[in-house]
C-alpha cells in the first residue's frame, strides 16, 4: 500500500516488523487503539496479551535474553507504563533490549490534564536508555526505527517511544525500512598485554559477565585458566549462562556477604570481562561494600557494551592458550536419587536430575535455590538466567518471555513464592499462549531472605511484629488453586518421590504446569 | 528515651505517631529493616502487609478518603516505589493525601550502583507534590513531620520521603512532635455575586466535586437548586460521594463521550465548586474534548484545594437559599426484586436492596457499573468511592483502606474482572487482616470498555485478533479458586436469588469474601 494511505499506527508495525520486532507482549487501553487495529490487520507481530504491564515488560526481558533482539512492550499511557517498571529496571541491569510503545493522550488532549494524564516522560526515564515522543503521523516510523537501534545498543538497553494518539490514527505515517543495527564495541586492547600478564596463578581471577558466558567462550576462558592457573569466576547475577555436562563450568562471586569476602581474599589481581568489580548487594553497617581485598588491582579488558568474544579470543592469545585443554568442564554427572521429605539439598538434586537437554532455567529462587549451582553443575546441558536487578516479580514473566523465544526448548521456573506472588498474573499468560513451562514455587512462606537481612543490618533478636511483617502464613498461599483458578494444572508435593513424578509429568506434557514445593 | 539514644527509624516512627500517622502499608526490603525494628519495638503503627506495592500505594488512598488523614507506605527502594505509582497516579488524582517513606541505599553506596539502584527521586516525581531525602539520621525526624503537613496540603498529597538506611541505623534521631497541618485555602469571594447571580434557572449547572459531597453539603446544594432552580451535577469521578436515602441525590456527568455532551448542551453558565470543568476522559477523532457547550460561561468559585464548606454556605447565603427545603432528597426506596438470570440491571437492583446502613462502596465496576447510580439512591445511606485517576486495579486495595479506616462499617467492592486482576494480591491482605470486606467480581471475561472504544475512535468493524487481545477468557479466571487461594471464601453465582443469599451471608459474616458474578 503506498506509504500516503498509512495512518502512524499502521507505519509502526510495518517499521517494528522490517526491523526485525516480531513479538509485542501488551495491555492496551483506549489510547492504543489504533495499534490494536494495525496489529490485526497486518501480519506477522505475535501479540500476547499480559493482565499486568510487568509481565509484559519481564517478558520483553526474558524474550531478549533468549532472542537476541529486542521483543516491542505496548503499554496504556503512565500508568501503564509505571506498572512495568520494575521489570524494566531488572532488564536494564540484566544489558537486555527492550522496545516500549507507550500510548499517550492526543496532543491537544495533555494541556486539558485528563484522569489518566501523566508525565510519561518522566516515569519512563529513571529506567530508559533512550526516550522520545513523536511529534507527527509522519515522525512515527522513522522513531521506531530509532528506538530499535537504540534498543539494540550492546548489551542492550531500554528504548521507550511514546506515541500521541493523533500520531496514531492520522494519516501520513511512513514505514521505514530495516536500519543498520549496532554492533558491540571493540574491547580494551590497550590493556591486553597487562591483563595476559596479570594473569599468573591462583592469586589472579578472571571474572566473566554478559557475552563471555556463551559456551564457546566459557570454553575460551577454561583454556586461558588451564594455561594460567587463575581462577575463573561470573558474577552474582547473570543474564544468560551456559552450563551443564560438556561444558567450561564457572561459579558465581556469592550473594552473601561474608562468604562473598571469603571467596575473593585470595585474589590480588582481578581481570574483568564484561563483568563489573564485585560490590555488596547492599550495604550493612560495619561491613565493607566493595567485596575485593584491599589494594586488590583491578583491570577492565572489555566492559558490558565491549566484544566479549574477541576479547577472551585475544587473551587466549596473549596467553598461549588457543590450544590449552580447557579446565572445569564438568562431566555428565547426575546426583544420586534422593528420597523422603524435601529440603533445599534434595530439592537441588532432583531439578538437576529433571533438566532436560537444552532446558532454559529461570531462576528467582532467593534463599532456597543456593544449593542448586554445584548440584546442577553436570546436569544435562541448560542455560541459567538470573534476576540481575534486584527486584522481585521477574521469573514469571522472563519465562513466558523465554518460552515465545524459543518454543522449541523447555523452561523451568524456580521461584519463591513470595517473588512469584509479585507478578502472579503470569500464570494467566502462560495457559493462554500454551507455553512450555514448569513452574517450581518453593513454598517457604516467608520471606526468608529478609530474615537474615534483620540480623545483617544488626537486629539481632527481631520481636513477634518484625517476624510477622516477613511471614506469608497467615494465610498459607494455596498455590494448586491458585494456578488452576488461571487455567495452568498444578500440584502440590512435600516428599521427593511425589517431586520427582511431577517434575517428570510436567516436563512432557509440553504445556504450562505448576509444583507447589513445600519446605 | 533521650533523643540521642535513638537512631532514624526509631525517630520516624515517634514522629508519624505524633502528627496523627497510625497506619502503615508495606512491604519492606533489607534498606528498610531498621524500619521494620522501629515499628517491633514501638507500639502505636498498625503494619499492614501487601504482596505488592500497588496494594499497599492503593491502600493508603482508600485509607485517606475515608479517614481523612494519611497513612504511611513503607516501599523497597526504586522498584518497591515503581510497583506503587499507578495507584500513587490514582490517589493524586483523587486528592488523596499519602506519606511513602521509601528506603534507599546508604549514601555510601550509592555510587556503587548495585542491582537495585536507580534515580528514585526521579521515579516519584511525577505522582508526588513532595519530594525529599533525607541526609542524616538528626533530620529524618523533621523530615517526617514535613511530609505529613505535605500530604495533608488541601485536599491531600502525595508525599515521598526517601531515607538512605544509614539515616535508619545511625544513631542521633530527634523524634519531632505534632506541628501544625495546614487547612483548606478560602474559596474565591470575588466570584460570589457572580456565582449567586449565574445560577438562575435550568440552564445553570452548579458543578459538585471533592469536599462539595459530604451529607451536609450536599444538603446545602439541594437547597440552593431548589431555590434557584439551577440543576446540580457531580463529577464522573469522585473520591468520596454520600448517598443514599434522606440525603440530597446528585448525579454524575456522564462517562460515554455523546451522552455527557448531550447531558451538558443545556448550561450556559456553570458554578464549579470543587469540581473542574468537564472534559473527555480520552480525546477521540472527530470529537470535542471539552464537553460543556461551546462558550458557556464558566465561573470558579472553589478550586480543589478550597474550603467547600464555607463555599456552598456562603452561595446559599448569597442566593437566599439558606432555609429552603432541599430538592432531589432521595426517598428510602428499593428496587423491585429481581429475578432469573442476572444482567446489569438486576445486578444494579440486587446491590441497592443488600446496601447496609452506612456501607463503604468501593466502585470500580467500569462498564457493569452504569446502571447502578440510578438504581442505589434511595438505598440505605452509604458512601460512594471513584476510581479517580482511571488506572485500573485501584479498587481491591483502596477497599482494604476503608475497611482499615473504618473498621466498624461494612465495604463492598464492586470490580470488573479485568480490574480486580490488576492487584489481585490484595485478597491475601484482605484475608491477612480479616478485614469485613465483600468482594463483587463482574466477570464479562474481557476488557468490556475497550470493545467500545475499538468504535470510538474510529475502528468500526475489529477482526478476531483485535478482539482476542481484549477478550480474558482464554482461559476464563477461575475466581473462586483465585480468592480461596488468598484465603478469602468465595462464591459463584449466575441467578439473582444466588446472588441475593451470597451477598445477605457475605455482608453478615463480618470478614473477607468474593462473589464471581458471572456476566
Amino acid at each position: 500500500m503506498p506509504d500516503t494511505e498509512m495512518n502512524g499506527a499502521e507505519s509502526l508495525v510495518h517499521t517494528l516488523l522490517a526491523n526485525g520486532v516480531e513479538v509485542c507482549f501488551t495491555n492496551p487501553g483506549t489510547s492504543e487503539m489504533h495499534f490494536v487495529a494495525a496489529l490485526d490487520h497486518i501480519p506477522g507481530m505475535r501479540s500476547v496479551l499480559a493482565l499486568q504491564e510487568g509481565v509484559a515488560t519481564g517478558a520483553a526481558d526474558g524474550y531478549y535474553r533468549m532472542a537476541g533482539k529486542p521483543a516491542s512492550t505496548l503499554l496504556h499511557l503512565g500508568p501503564g507504563l509505571a506498572n512495568g517498571l520494575s521489570n524494566l529496571h531488572n532488564a536494564k541491569k540484566a544489558g537486555s533490549g527492550v522496545v516500549n510503545i507507550v500510548g499517550e493522550h492526543a496532543s491537544t488532549h495533555i494541556a486539558l490534564d485528563a484522569p489518566l494524564t501523566s508525565d510519561i516522560e518522566g516515569i519512563a526515564r529513571p529506567v530508559s536508555h533512550w526516550v522520545r515522543t513523536s511529534d507527527s503521523a509522519a515522525a512515527v516510523g522513522r522513531d521506531a526505527a530509532q528506538s530499535v537501534q537504540a534498543a539494540m545498543v550492546a548489551p542492550g538497553q531500554i528504548a521507550t517511544l511514546i506515541l500521541p494518539s493523533d500520531t496514531a490514527w492520522n494519516p501520513g505515517g511512513v514505514a521505514q525500512d530495516a536500519i543498520e543495527l549496532p554492533t558491540p564495541a571493540p574491547f580494551d586492547e590497550s590493556q591486553l598485554s597487562q591483563a595476559a600478564q596479570a594473569l599468573d596463578g591462583p592469586e589472579t581471577l578472571l571474572l566473566l559477565g554478559g557475552g563471555a558466558l556463551t559456551e564457546n567462550n566459557l570454553e575460551t576462558a577454561g583454556r586461558i585458566a588451564a594455561k594460567t592457573g587463575c581462577k575463573i569466576l561470573s558474577e552474582w547475577s547473570n543474564a544468560r549462562l551456559e552450563r551443564g555436562a560438556g561444558r567450561v563450568f564457572v561459579d558465581r562471586v556469592p550473594y552473601p556477604i561474608d562468604i562473598a569476602l571469603e571467596v575473593l581474599k585470595p585474589f590480588k589481581r582481578i581481570v574483568l570481562l564484561g563483568a563489573r568489580a564485585p560490590i555488596g548487594f547492599f550495604a550493612y553497617p560495619e561491613k565493607p561494600a566493595i567485596l575485593t581485598r584491599v589494594g586488590a588491582d583491578i583491570l577492565t579488558l572489555a566492559d558490558a557494551g565491549a566484544d566479549h568474544a574477541a576479547a577472551l579470543s585475544a587473551l587466549a592469545g596473549a596467553t598461549g592458550a588457543r590450544e590449552t585443554p580447557p579446565a572445569h568442564v564438568s562431566d555428565p554427572m547426575l546426583p544420586d536419587r534422593p528420597q523422603g521429605r524435601i529440603d533445599p539439598e534434595s530439592l537441588a538434586a532432583l531439578i538437576a536430575r529433571a533438566i532436560p537437554e537444552q532446558a532454559i532455567v529461570v531462576d528467582e529462587s532467593v534463599t532456597t535455590g543456593r544449593a542448586f549451582a554445584p548440584a546442577t553443575k553436570g546436569a544435562r546441558k541448560h542455560t541459567w538466567l538470573n534476576n540481575c536487578g534486584g527486584s522481585i516479580g521477574y521469573g514469571l514473566p522472563a519465562a513466558i518471555g523465554a518460552a515465545v523465544a524459543c518454543p522449541e526448548r523447555k523452561v523451568m521456573c524456580l521461584t519463591g513464592d513470595g517473588s512469584a506472588m509479585y507478578t502472579v498474573q503470569s500464570l494467566w499468560t502462560m495457559a493462554r499462549e500454551n507455553l512450555d513451562v514448569t513452574v517450581l514455587i518453593f513454598a517457604n512462606r516467608s520471606y526468608q531472605i529478609l530474615r537474615g537481612e534483620l540480623t545483617n543490618v544488626g537486629v539481632g533478636n527481631p520481636g513477634p511484629r518484625a517476624i510477622d511483617m516477613l511471614s506469608l502464613d497467615r494465610p498459607a498461599l494455596d498455590w494448586v488453586q491458585m494456578s488452576r483458578s488461571m487455567g495452568v494444572e498444578a500440584v502440590r508435593v512435600t516428599e521427593c518421590d511425589a517431586l520427582e513424578s511431577a517434575l517428570e509429568d510436567g516436563l512432557a506434557s509440553g504445556g504450562p504446569n505448576l509444583i507447589e514445593v513445600v519446605l
